[in-house]
C-alpha cells in the first residue's frame, strides 16, 4: 500500500493505493480528530477533482487517519476566527451576501466528492459528527465499524446544517421520520441504527476490518468495465432527482455513446471463456 | 400539564402544555373514536396555524384523546350528509367542480400540520385508520404504541385516498412495494410493521409511554435553538422535493439570514462552558 | 386455472385466470431460463397493453414458467446477432442514432408493465438476473421465494443497465448506499436481503407458495372497487415523481371525476351490511 | 351598471355589474392614486376569493377608480409605519422570520387574483407603478389606455420586487432582455412599448374606451360555456409551468370530468342552429 | 414533384418529394375542408413515425390539400357518432375512464408530429381552426399565407382544447395575454397578427408562395449535416422544458456521441473550399 | 475611461472603467475578429468571476474590440488542433468521455457570464457569429448596432451548438418558430430582426452609439441600490426556470435577509428629498 506520488503535494490528505486502480484517501489530521478548517475543504475538492479524471484510478476509498475519528466535523475554533463568522458589516443585506458566498464555496468543495466520476466508498469510524455526515452522504457506498458514533451535530451549535446533509440525507435513506429525528435532535446514533435505516450498507468489527471490506469492494469494482461502472454511478445519481421518463431518456442518450465500446466484447468473451477481462483506461 | 389558555376556544382539540415551550394537541372526540367531520378539519388547520407563529411554542405533540383511537378517520355518516357527497347537479362537469373545490379545501386544512413552522411529533395509538395516515404523514416524527392498528382505509369505502396519504406516503418510507400493498389492499398493519418499514421511528409499550417519549423528544427539541430546529425542518421539507443542487442553493439563501443570530454564540458558549443555553423566542 | 382464450395467440407468454378478475402471466421460455430476445419484449408490451384495458381483469400476477428462473435476463446470444449490437456504420453519430432508437423501443416495451392500469404483482423466483430487475421494478408489489437469486447483472457484460433498473430502483427502495452497491458490483443477492431493503414485501418458502400468496393478494384487490384500486395505483405513481403540492392538485382533479361513481355507495352499504359488494366492470 | 349587492361590504373595492355575468372591480382610493396599504391587499384577496366561486360571475374586469391612476403602488408612508418595516428585533434571524412571514402573507393576497377561477381582464391606465405590475401580471388579459405610465418601481425604493412581478413577468412576455431592463432600471415605459413586447394585448385612446373594450371582451367570454372558458384558463396556467408531457396528462384528466357536460350539446346545437346557447351556472 | 412510393398506401395523406431529401405531406380531404376524423389522426401519427426514421427524408413540409383550408379542425359530425362522445355508462367514473383513454390516444397521434426527428415546416393557409393549431404547434417552423384565418375554436363547441394547443401555445409565443385572449375567446385572427406575436415566422402572398418558401427552407435544411440539424431540433425541444443547467448537461451528453461524426470534417472542408458538402444518410 | 488596474494581467480582455462603478470588458483579439480559442474562454470565466465579487463594480458592459466584430465565434483552426477535436481513442465510449469533459469545461466558462452577480449589458456589433450568441445569451440586456450580422453558425460546421445557445435562446425570446428557424438554418440575420423578436432591446446607429447607450444604462443601474439591482437579477434568473409558486417562496426567503438593509432607508429618504442616494459597496 504505497503512497500515490501524484497526490503527495496535498497537505491534509494522504492518498495511497492499496490495490491496482484503487485509491485510498485519508483525512489526515488525526491529532485534532480530523476536524476541518477552510484549507482542508478546499483541498478535499481538489483531491476528488484529480481522482475524477485520473485514468489510473477506478474506485476510491475514503476514511479518516487514526483510530479515534472519521472526522469530528468543523473545527469550530478555527471557523470562529475565519471568514464565515467574522463577516459582519452592520448591514444585514451585505452580511447576508458575504455569508451566502461563503456557504456556496464551502458547499462546492464538498460536492466534488459526489461529482467524482469514480465510485467512492466511505468508511465511517469512531467519532463521525457534523461534516462527517455531509461528506459521507456524497459517497456512493457507506460502510462503518461497530464503534462509530454518528451525529448531525449542527443544531447543537445553533444552526441548520448547510453544507449538504439536509439536502442529501432524505435521498439516501428511506425513513423520513428518522431523518427528521436525528437532524433536529442532533442525538448520537450508532452503527446498528445506521445499518437498520440503510444509511450504511455494511457494519464491521473494527476500523481495520471496515477498510478491508471497502478495499475489497473497490478492488472488485476496479476489475469491471470502467465504462459500465462509472456510467452506472452517473445514471443512478441522475435517476434520483428526475422522473422515470426523463431518466430513461437520459439513459438512452448516455448509452448511445457508451455502448460503442470494446468493453462489451471483452466482458462478453471473458464471461464465456471464464477468464478475467482487461479494459482500457478511462 | 395545564391547558393552554389561548387555545381554549377550540371545540374539538385540547391544547395543553406538558413542559416549557411544548404544546400537546389532542383530537378530542373520544366517544366517536375521534372520527372527523368538516368542522373538525377546519379547526385542525386553525390550531396549527396558531401554533406555527406562537412564540411560546417550540415543539408540538399530536395525539388522540382517550385510549381507543388516534382517529378512526372520516366520520362517514356525517360526511354522507355533508357537502362533499351531496354535491350533485345532474351535470358531470358541474358536480366535478364542486367536488374539486371540496377536496382542495379539505387538503388545505390537513396541509397546515405540515406547514406548521414548529416540529410536530405525532403519537399514533389504538385505531388509526384513513385520515390518521393523512394527518400523521404531515408530522415530522411518528411514534406509536404497541397496540396501534393502522390502515389506509379509503379503498374500502370505494375511493382513492385524496387528502394526502397517497401524496406523502411514498416520500416518508422507502419501500414502494410496501406502500402500494397497504394502499391498494387497505389491510390493517401493526406497530412492528410500521417500525420495520420506517413509517414510525419508535414503538412503545402503551399509549402513555408513547406520549411520554414524544414529550421528552419535544422537550429536548425545545431546549435547542429554535432558529436551528425550525430551519432544519424547513430545509428537510424543501430537500425532499427538490434536486440536490436546488436544495443547496435554497439552503445557502436561507442561512444567509439565519446565521445572523445570537443563537450561534449562545450555543457555542454553552457547549464550551457545559451550561444550558437560553434562546430568545421565535 | 384455465387459459384466457383472448390471450392464446401470444407465443411467449401464457395467460391464465386463477380466480375471477385475476390474470396470471407467465414468461414462457423455461428451457432457456426465460431469457428474452426482441420478439419477446415486443410481445410483453402487447400483453400488458391488452390487460390494461381488459374489463375482465382487475389484477395481474407475473411470474416465469418453470422452476428454475423468473428470467435469466437478456438472451445475450440472440442479442449479439440482433439489431442493437450489429448496428454499426463507421460513423459514431450514426451508430449512436441507431443505438438510441433501439434502446428507446426496448424501454417502451418494458414500461408498458408500469403503465398497465391494473395492479401488477410480480413473483420473483430462481434465477432473476438483469432484465428480471428491469421488469419487476415496473410492477406494483414484489414477492419472492426463498431460493431467488437476484442480480443487476449488466455491469458484468460491460454496460450500464439502460432498460429501466437504474431509473426505477432508487425510487422503489430507500437505501441509496445499497442501490449503488448492487448496481455497480453486479453481485448476486438473495431473498432475505431483498426483503430487508424493501425491494420485495414478502418472502415465501417456495415458488408455489409465492404464487399462491400473489394470487391471494390479487384476488383480494379484485374484490374491491376497481375505481378505487386503479386510482390508488395511478396516484401513487404520480406522487412518486412530483412535489406534494402538485400531487395534491392532481389527486383532486382525478377524484373530481372518480368520486362520481356508484362504487362509493356500494362499498359504503356493504360495509354497513357486512356483505360483499359488487362493482361494475372497468 | 349597478353595484353588486353581495360585495357592498368591501371598503376599498367597488364591485359593479356592467353586463350579465360580468363583474367590474375598482380599486377605490382615487384620492391617494389608489395606493395600497395592508387592509387593502387583504381585502383584494377576499374579493377575488368570492368572485372565484360566485355562480353569477363568469368574467371579471379590474381597474382603478378615478382618472389618474390604476395604482401608484404601495403606500410607502403607511407601509413605513406598518408591520413589515417596523419588524426588527436586534437579531437578524428573528427579524428575517418576521419579514418572511409578512412577505408570504402579502404574496398570498395578490396570488388570489391569479387563482380566481374566472377570467380576469385588467385595465391599466394613468399611473401604474410597482404593485400595479404585480397585480396585473396575475390577470389573464391586460389592456391599457394610451396615457398609461408603467414602472417596476421597487428598485427605486431600495428593494427587489417581492410580491410577484419578478416571478411572473418572465412568463407573460417573451423578451427577457426587456424584462431585465425595466425591472433593474425602474424606468417608466408607456402603452406602445407595453403592446410591442406583448405585456398588454390592446391599447385604447382613453381609460373609458379601454374599460369598454374590457367589458366587451368579458361579455363575450360570459356568453360562452363557463366549463370551457374556465377550463381553458386553468389548463393554460398549468401548461405555463409544466412540461408538454405533464400538461397533456393533466389536460386529459381534467377533461375526463369536464367533457361530461351538457354544455357540449348546447354549444353544438346552437352552432348548427345559429342560436345563442344557454349554459347552466358554474 | 413526384409521389413518394413508400407512402402511397396512406389514404388520407399525400406524400410527395418536391426536392431531394424533402417530403411534402398534404392533409388530403379537401372536399371537407380537410376536417379530421379518427382514422385520419391515427394515420397522421403513422405518417410522421415513418418520416422520422426514413433515411431519404431530411425535412418535412406539412400543408392542407386544396385552396380553402389547412384544416377546419375536428369533423364534429363524425366525432359525435364516434367513440369519444358516445362513451357513457351511467357511472361518472367509468365514463371518465373511457374519456381519458380516448383523449390520451388522440394526443399521442398528434404528438408524433413533434417527436418526428426531422424538422417539420408547417404551412397554414385558408381556414385553420381548432386542430389546425394543435397540429401546427407541434411543427418546428410555421409559415402562413395572407388569407389564413386562424382560431382556437374549441371553446365554441363547449370544451377546453385538449389535444395539445393549450399545452404548447404558451411555449411557442411570448405574450401570455394574447394566448389567453385567443384561447378563451375563440376569435378568428389573421396572418398579420400571427406574425406580430411570433406564432408564424413568415407570411406570404398566397398559399403557393408559402409552399414555395417552405420547400426552399426545407431544401436548405436538407443540404446541411443531418446530424447537426436533427440534433439542434432535439436540443431545442429539450431546452424549452428544462432548466438551463439540465439542458447544458443533456447537450453535452448528446454531443459526446454526435461530435464523433464525419459530418464535421465534411462541413469544415467544404466551408474552406467553398464546395457543397455531402453527408451520409441518417 | 481608464484601464482597471486589477484586471491588467488578463491577456485577452481589456477591462476599463468608463464611469464610476461601471466596468467595460472588451474581447481583445481584433486582428482575428475576436475569434475564441481555449485560453480565451478560460480567461473569460476568470474575468467575470472577479467582476462578480468586486465591490467597485456594479454593472458591466461587454463588447468586442475593434470595429469589425463582436466575435466571429470559435477559432476553428485553433480548435481543430486542440483537445476537443483531436480526442479520439479508437473506442467510442472513451472518445465520448473526453468530449463530454471538454464540452462541460467550455460550458462552465461561458456560464460565468450568467452567474456574475452584477448586471451585464452586452453590445453586439459587426460580425457576431456562433459563440457570440452563446455569450450574449448569458448577458442580462442585449443592445446592438445597425450593422450587426448575427448567426447561430454551428450547424454550418456540422454540429448542434453545445456551449449554451440552444439552452438559453428559447428562454430569452418568445417566438419558438423563429428560434428553430435561425438555429437550424444558420442563416445570418440583422439588427432589425433581432429587435423585432426581442433578442436585443435597443438598436443604435453605430458601435460607438451602442457603447454609449450601454454605458449610460450601466451608469444608471450603478446609481441605484446594489442590493436591489443584484437581487432583481438573481430573482429573475430564478423565476425563469421555476414555477411561480417556487419563485415566490425563494423570493420571500431572499428578501427576508435583503430587506435588512440601510439601502431602503437611503432610497426612501432621497426619493422624498429629491437627492441622490449613496449606497455602501457590495
Amino acid at each position: 500500500m504505497s503512497q500515490l506520488h501524484e497526490y503527495s503535494d496535498f497537505k491534509h490528505f494522504l492518498v495511497s493505493s492499496p490495490s491496482e486502480y484503487v485509491a485510498h484517501v485519508e483525512i489526515n489530521r488525526p491529532a485534532k480528530l480530523n476536524a476541518f478548517f477552510e484549507d482542508m475543504w478546499v483541498e478535499l475538492g481538489k483531491v476528488f477533482d484529480k481522482l475524477s479524471c485520473d485514468p489510473n484510478v477506478r474506485a476510491v476509498v475514503l476514511s479518516g487517519a487514526g483510530d479515534r475519528a472519521f472526522t469530528a466535523g468543523l473545527d469550530v475554533k478555527a471557523a470562529s476566527e475565519g471568514s464565515i463568522v467574522s463577516a459582519s458589516a452592520g448591514d444585514g443585506a451585505r452580511t447576508a451576501t458575504q455569508m451566502r458566498r461563503g456557504v456556496f464555496e464551502f458547499q462546492e468543495c464538498i460536492t466534488r466528492v459526489e461529482k467524482c466520476e469514480k465510485p467512492v466508498i466511505c468508511v465511517l469510524h469512531g467519532i463521525s459528527y457534523g461534516l462527517a455526515i455531509d461528506v459521507s452522504s456524497c459517497a456512493d457506498v457507506r460502510i462503518c465499524s461497530k464503534d462509530t458514533k454518528l451525529s448531525v451535530k449542527e443544531v447543537d451549535i445553533g444552526l441548520a446544517a448547510d453544507i449538504g446533509t439536509l439536502s442529501r440525507l432524505p435521498k439516501v435513506v428511506g425513513s423520513f421520520s428518522w431523518v427528521k429525528d436525528v437532524c433536529m435532535s442532533a442525538r448520537i446514533f450508532g452503527a446498528d441504527e445506521a445499518l437498520a435505516v440503510g444509511f450504511v450498507s455494511q457494519v464491521h468489527e473494527s476500523k481495520a476490518k471496515s477498510i478491508e471490506a471497502a478495499v475489497n469492494l473497490a478492488t472488485l469494482l476496479s476489475s469491471k468495465s470502467p465504462v459500465a461502472v462509472q456510467g452506472t454511478k452517473e445514471l443512478l445519481n441522475h435517476a434520483r432527482e428526475n422522473t422515470v421518463a426523463d431518466s430513461l431518456r437520459y439513459t438512452a442518450i448516455w448509452n448511445s455513446a457508451m455502448l460503442q465500446s470494446n468493453d462489451l466484447k471483452a466482458a462478453f468473451m471473458s464471461s464465456f471463456q471464464k477468464t478475467r477481462p482487461t479494459f482500457a483506461k478511462l
